[in-house]
């Protein structure tokens, strides 16, 4: 099983977009190919095919940052699963705290993604909800409790109940999903702990996204989960 | 002053998409190049790049389809204004009647786009919100009855009054606005009663990003266009 | 165990309001007297004072349709719990097909309506979603498929199996919760029917409120259940 | 003409429930008898019908704080304008910055409103949007810097030239509407300037609602607000 480098770009100006988006890429593909971790890169919907370009035929996976839960057809501004695969995504994030799902939504948008061949990442803000999640069988979970979301303060350090608490919850009822989790992860030591509380990975935004090199902290990361495994 | 001819890619799949969403932008530039008439087009986010690759250095304008009331930051899955203006978008549709805006927001919007040198195409769904929008300044309002909306009836024979009150409400409050409609236009036909009536131009959708042949009817609307003003 | 009759009163024009809305109290205060079942009547919020008056120091429940997931405070136009609270009902809905909630919102309106002695009926479209707000414990849990709502074609007769699913998998993460149905339930033997497959009763609207005899339908539908538990 | 005080009850707890949303009900009622100023009270839809049991046959009117903009039926836990016309309610509030409504929405709701008698009051953010707001022809336009909301600083001292641009733009396009103003009004001397700068009276929310006695603030209001006209 190998960790997991998910990187949420957000919408910082400038850093997610434009040429920042693409040396984000880069650096992503380097990391891959020196370590082997899995990086998912999750840019905005209208970097979505020049961040693809990038990565084209190397390990790093692109996923949106959201999709909306509606079939193809006369919705004006809105992206279903359907544009994320034709521009050639690997699949989505769901529910992320700046963007939350109705229920209903996230179990449809589910079983959908699965059968377009679109993998799914679900985020709960929450143990229980972790769980709930867990129940509609994601690929995967990460929770990442709000409050830290952005501080810098890692929920690994100061809220590691969370993350066991997420993986005794959500095992109790799916065996499979993978478990990741987020807020507050600024560096590969942040990484090596939420590993070794039980998850395979974490979900990061500014700590790279705007990170003055952001290979520097993929490579950093990468590296100590490797170890943490 | 030039008509204009406005394609909404809106979601269709898989004509909004992929290589047909390519196809559109280059049917677009050949008419563009053939008559000079100016043609915006609005795909979905994830297609935008590709779109400004393919009418690079010409007349036809690429819009998103709309622009969430944000400023740029720790936004998931939304698109502000900043989105557009860095992938090279010259302006934004707004209140799509698929993608309704609350007034402060489309405020809001409309004047942080043009200080940001986007252009904004404006929508309402009768002559009063056509009114209502034109007081805030927008570059374009159109007038679009959401009950004719993809029917292939066009409003201009339907209800030919809804572009006349409209103009008139309109041009009470505001003599600088270009005016459009749109809803069931489906021809050049179409869009000579349109611009008969009183506006500059048209928005149109399925009838052109269905088109088995996309230039045929964007050239049939450009040269009719012509004609009429 | 008794079994339950839960009325959703919805905003149905002029039945849901007025004079009507207390015929529906008053014939279910009279069927609570008669049988004893547990009769759960959800009118608008603006009737829910007067319906309260009727029913006062009985056994007939009086829930919200809905509760809006924010603390009290400067919200103009939204009813937080302490509204209900404060008026005096017992319980509310959440996340009924018609005004769904995000997940973690049901959570959040879950746990604090438990600390405010609020009770909470919350509503799934599938087995599945059903399972994943067991999870987070509320004292009801309602499965309703959305294509049935208002049909009058009972889901105990179309799809026994979305009851007999979601008893199931509600009852692998959550042994105490109480599970009802709902979705064209229109007769006592609807219910009989409902609970005979393992729930603990019904979630009605129209069948009930549109009734021209409400009483007559409560009252069938209470002795059927009776007979059935 | 007679100035308006409108009273906002918004969700504060406990104030805009129970036995103070009656006491305020009481104090509105008083200050009506004793100067002929019209109040207007907006209470939460839950404690809509008692607020109007103690003003029934006053000058004393009754509003909702907000409207859903749609047609009653199976809308569980939404309030259609037929729920506050059914419970005995002159008019509804819409619009509100803490409940924005979209464009096209607006215009439906006043001109539905208009046709099942009642009053609108509909709130703006800005001179622009409140002119906007003008062109749909409600009874009353409000308008009200959010940043000012709540804060004590009356907009009749900080921003004058709100309130000045606002009937300036507003009576460009229609001269009938009644205009008010509201945003940290405390006083009767902020409502004396208020009427001064050209307004028919203010909103107020919290300077009445969290007030120790209501009775001496709605009267000081209504007194001043006498004066100026």
């Amino acid at each position: 099983m190998k960790p997991i480098v998910a990187v949420n770009y957000k919408a910082y100006y400038p850093y997610s977009f434009g040429e920042h988006a693409l040396e984000i890429a880069r650096a992503a593909k380097r990391v891959w190919e020196e370590t082997g971790v899995t990086v998912i890169l999750a840019p905005p919907a209208t970097e979505l095919s020049r961040v693809l370009s990038v990565v084209k035929d190397t390990g790093v996976k692109v996923y949106g940052q959201h999709a909306d839960p509606l079939e193809p057809g006369a919705h004006t501004g809105y992206l279903p699963l359907e544009a994320f695969r034709e521009a050639g995504a690997h699949g989505v994030i769901l529910n992320h705290s700046e963007h939350r799902l109705r229920l209903a939504d996230i179990n449809w948008l589910i079983k959908k993604a699965k059968r377009h061949g679109l993998e799914t990442l679900v985020c709960a803000d929450v143990p229980e909800t972790g769980a709930a999640i867990a129940v509609l069988k994601p690929d995967m979970v990460a929770v990442e409790p709000p409050e830290l979301i952005g501080t810098g303060i890692p929920v690994s350090k100061a809220k590691p109940e969370v993350i066991t608490n997420s993986v005794e919850l959500i095992r109790r009822v799916n065996k499979d999903v993978l478990i990741l989790t987020g807020a507050g992860i600024s560096s590969g030591e942040d990484v090596y702990a939420a590993i070794k509380l039980g998850t395979i990975g974490v979900l990061v935004a500014s700590a790279i996204v705007k990170a003055e090199n952001p290979y520097n902290v993929i490579k950093d990361m990468a590296e100590k989960a490797l170890e943490a495994l």
